[in-house]
């Protein structure tokens, strides 16, 4: 199978192309695929920031594109947006496919150090400065991460926390940029899963400036990404000085 | 089984919501679901001006609710947003789902005479003034017409040009909204099926207004919608004098 991507499809959105690429993965061992947005170019050769969208739990490299809208705000920013797909697929692990929060198309971004789950390496080694995601890695101390942590990384928490963004918080330096986060108050995975106010904490502790916006009655749909997707793509185009 | 809708669900989206409803048809004689996406209220007891989408070949209610990112205008215009399903479901009528273009799923907005469809009654009866669509219905002179009209209406065409746009313009009087029609040049279906330049002819010979724009390279996906889906909730606003 072919390692470099070919194009698969094409559609021109507010003048600029979703384009969905297929290649094999050799990290992977599998056949992947993954969307890019190009906004309008003023060249052939104009070089574009790119911001890489990492989608959670069931999603593939589709969701994101199809559903967000998040294409109008990378047009007129001038930012590539790309969205990669959450997990391995077709490798036929047992019990990859037996849950919808664990194994194929849950997306946790990490590599996996259990044997079974050897294929599962889905860290992202980029030079981009940006990567935002729709919602916190996540964390540890929640069922999801309890799973999914010791299913891929073994009993020992002390090798989980290399992936969570809370505990991560207390080793970074010199964050000066925010960190942009929106949280819809009606999502039922708020209380129980995603846990932001210990992220917010934890960023508080280590002074990164961080902006938790709760936004009341929303929940955990895309709808809820589309209405507030703008702000971020703004929010990292004024990071990066667009 | 309940002909008064029940909502089965209810997403907040741009301050407004996205709720989905679920009924049963006398007139189609099975269950339906349609979405409505009501814009932020500034009292329970305000009214509102309604926009009725009529999606097209393999759609359901869904697609357009998902996809087209239309609530950021509608939400902005104060208009409602109602996308009923294209065609009845579950009557299990032999050949109903034989093709993509017929039967289930294709949106023709018609009342079949012929026994076999008889089900198939889906025109609709409204007081609201507007009923955008996002493709012309389809015309009765390319394969897509022959087909679906033949099979609901019986072999003579006389009995088609009640639904057929083109046929229809010639009998309209006193038309003074604009009609807008965004057209994808790279649109496969847009040269043997669609046919938009006709209806353009035809509304010039009636002195209807008509501004028909065809936009380089789109295609007939939802990417190409949600690239000009603002402008036509403006210009409905517009006509609707919000």
């Amino acid at each position: 199978m072919e390692s470099t991507p070919s194009e698969i499809s094409s559609s021109k959105m507010f003048g600029g192309y979703n384009k969905r690429y297929k290649h094999f993965s050799p990290t992977l061992g599998c056949s992947m695929t993954f969307y890019i947005y190009f906004p309008p170019s003023p060249s052939p050769s104009h070089k574009f920031p790119v911001l890489y969208w990492l989608s959670g739990l069931s999603c593939t490299d589709e969701n994101f594109i199809a559903k967000s809208g998040a294409q109008r705000a990378a047009s007129t920013e001038g930012i590539v947006l790309i969205a990669p797909d959450t997990s391995p697929r077709g490798l036929n692990v047992e019990g990859e496919a037996d849950s919808w929060d664990f194994g194929v198309g849950a997306g946790f971004y990490l590599n996996a150090t259990q044997e079974k789950w050897k294929n599962w390496r889905i860290t992202l080694t980029s030079t981009s400065r940006y990567l935002p995601s729709h919602q916190l890695p996540i964390p540890i101390n929640c069922p999801w991460g309890q799973k999914a942590f010791t299913n891929y990384l073994g009993p020992s928490k002390a090798d989980w926390e290399e992936y969570d963004a809370t505990s991560l918080m207390s080793k970074v330096r010199d964050v000066s940029a925010t960190i942009l986060i929106d949280q819809g108050d009606g999502d039922k995975f708020f209380p129980d899963q995603l846990l932001p106010n210990k992220f917010e904490e934890a960023c508080r502790s280590a002074n990164v400036p961080v902006l938790l916006r709760l936004q009341p009655g929303y929940d955990h749909s895309y709808f809820f990404i589309a209405t507030f997707i703008d702000d971020h793509i703004h929010h990292h185009a004024r990071a990066l000085k667009l």
